[in-house]
């Protein structure tokens, strides 16, 4: 039996409470980066974190940072959050619940009068979803030295306008230098967006890393001629030639399932007619896996089966690596402790790896870092149906609270 | 050694000359259906015509008949003709060679001073290619009882512009009925579009006929997912069982190979996002083979295939045919007086089936009807490069010769 409990109920009401700011009639949430809904759904969290007497600061990118101060100023703060921005058509859970999880682990140690050593602080990163100012998760990639402050300042919108403007605007340009705060450590609790606790029945989900990623651009060039007169023998079908690749990437990925990932998702025919054999297909290539090397032998694999259907097929193809994200191990003393969190609280648990990118995953390049995952209804996320439960949802802030817990050290 | 020869070189300027009407930098012809190009073009012909002694006839479709007189004047015409408007970037032969060749082969008769029992009409068939107004073989498919006269002249171009109006603008809306002049026998001559004389080094196409089509919409349904956090077991990844599917496709036209042509040549993927598992996926599927059985082999291949293919692909599939154009055989007699022909001459030559649809397949519905091909550069068509050999296109106009003169019958 268990001493201390999030209050499960009131994190419901807290999450159902922000939803309404960008409320869509369907249920969903559309509170895009640096709009005065970001700056409503903002003013909301600092308010809250103000009452359960927080010191907030904001960095020069918009990030927030609420701090419950600990019993010893010099240690590094323990830090968890997430973000509040949405996408157009986003739901009421991904990156609020990581959010107001943190709030709810403050209240719950002010009910319990509980002091910490460290400091916590709950942080909210400007822009995960990219949406509005590509690419995504700017602000926590910038903390992790992937990008600099000024590019990310300079990024404009569709419609041209400034993130370092539209930041001032709404009152969130703050005076601390990004990375004024590093953490000792840092836990982000978040929906799965995917379907496997909920296939497997498991409540929560024990992150150790995020997938590495390589994605790919790939043309096929045939040779376009009449689909009537031409005989078989003597074609050179681009489609056909693109067609066995997409099959190969499918099967790359099935066979080193059910870690990989391999999709083909994006593919255009040239010049599409429908009597005539086409003559160029571009296509992408997404692959992802939780292990560099075996990224790298899906590579070869790829290589080596693509050149073996152009031949085959009469075709030409040239592949174009264009991105490589590489795969992040998360701290194994962290990971750990969120899996004893889970275990003692009596919660069905597994191992998992993200496949969606997260702000842990730039966090991670500066502060041990890990994930708690929780269920999500049919892994539909990035849509207005984005669903969880109630259970679900205050067992990850109880496994969120007694990680973060073990991690700053209860002094009373 | 042969008596009455066609005049190769007079034919291949007169193909130059009037290449000139709508020439393009490029070298090919840009002259559609009912165009003031398209009227200048007729108008050369016509002048020619004329200066041959032939008179002239236009029916209310535009078609244009040009007579040479036989001395039994209740013996109906041996018709021989194609057509004059090409596509957007055309090239110097498809349609103009078939005109042409039947220009010369009147010339010819009046260099010899030879008269024929039989009348013999060179005809010029109006939008056989429905760049413009679609669809293709318009005023043939009427004049062969595909279509009506009234559903023709209410075509409408991108622009709204009337068939009937366009026709009357350019002086072409002829005072006959159309089919006041069925012909005994009907021979077109006509570059092959196809590869398969220039691939096999011969001079004569002997066309027995022209394949059928069955043409299909196919739209396969999976679950748009995430490309991350979606394990493979878990997808139902629209466009891997299109891809099976596109090499089904390709399977069934390869074994049924030489004379069966299989093509996906349109497809597209939803939503075509580089991360997202596709949702759906729609293409065309185009079968062309000379045997009615054989195509509905080739339908029921095709639809047991795509079962088995979505089943394992947990995906599911759609299978609408949209069209079907049967398989004609041509006039038995009429093809092997092109064949006694060819052989008479010392040309090379084989049997071919035609795979593009030609003004010779409406007629054959009205008429005995045969077709003679000769080779193209590289086998390219609807194109401005589109190249034929100077001796090639005097052989088949020499075949035309012969064939259509066996069969008006001299008589001096």
């Amino acid at each position: 039996m268990k001493n201390l409990e999030v209050n499960g109920d009131r994190l419901w009401a807290s999450l159902m409470e922000l939803a309404e700011i960008g409320g869509t009639p369907a249920g969903g949430v559309c509170r895009l980066a640096l709009t005065d809904l970001d700056k409503a759904g903002r003013d909301c969290f600092v308010s809250w974190c103000k009452s359960a007497d927080c010191e907030i600061r904001v960095d020069e990118l918009g990030n927030i940072f609420a701090r419950r101060p600990g019993t010893d100023p010099r240690r590094p703060p323990v830090m968890t959050g997430s973000h509040l921005d949405t996408q157009p058509t986003g739901g009421k859970f991904d990156g609020a619940y990581g959010v107001l999880a943190g709030l709810e682990l403050v209240r719950t140690l002010n009910d319990y009068k509980i002091a910490t050593e460290a400091p916590i602080e709950v942080v909210v990163w400007t822009n995960e979803e990219g949406s509005r100012f590509a690419p995504a998760m700017m602000a926590s990639g910038a903390y992790g030295g992937a990008f600099s402050v000024s590019d990310v300042l300079d990024k404009r919108d569709d419609e041209g306008l400034r993130f370092g403007d539209e930041l001032q605007r709404i009152g969130y340009a703050g005076e601390h230098a990004l990375g004024f705060n590093r953490p000792s450590a840092y836990i982000e609790a978040h929906i799965e967006q995917g379907p496997i606790l909920e296939s497997e029945e498991k409540t929560i989900g024990v992150v150790t890393g995020a997938q590495g990623q390589r994605w790919y651009e790939v043309l096929v060039t045939g040779f376009e001629a009449h689909a009537g007169p031409t005989p078989m023998p003597l074609r050179r079908d681009a489609l056909v030639g693109a067609a066995r690749m997409v099959d190969l990437v499918n099967q790359i990925g099935f066979e080193l399932s059910p870690h990989a990932c391999a999709t083909v998702g994006w593919l255009n025919v040239y010049p599409n007619s429908r009597n005539t054999v086409p003559g160029r297909v571009s296509f992408s290539v997404d692959f992802r896996h939780p292990d560099e090397l075996t990224l790298a032998t899906m590579d070869g694999q790829l290589r080596a089966g693509f050149g073996e259907i152009a031949d085959r097929s009469n075709v030409e193809a040239v592949v174009d690596q264009i991105w490589h994200f590489p795969a992040i191990p998360f701290d194994a003393d962290l990971v750990n402790a969120i899996r004893v969190a889970a275990e003692e609280s009596g919660y069905t648990h597994r191992d998992i790896v993200s496949g969606a990118g997260h702000d842990a995953c730039y966090v991670s390049a500066v502060a041990p870092t890990a994930m708690i995952f929780v269920p999500c209804e049919g892994g539909v996320s990035h849509n207005e149906i984005e669903n969880a439960s109630p259970h679900d949802i205050g067992a990850g802030a109880q496994v969120l609270f007694d990680a973060i817990l073990a991690r700053a050290g209860r002094t009373s």
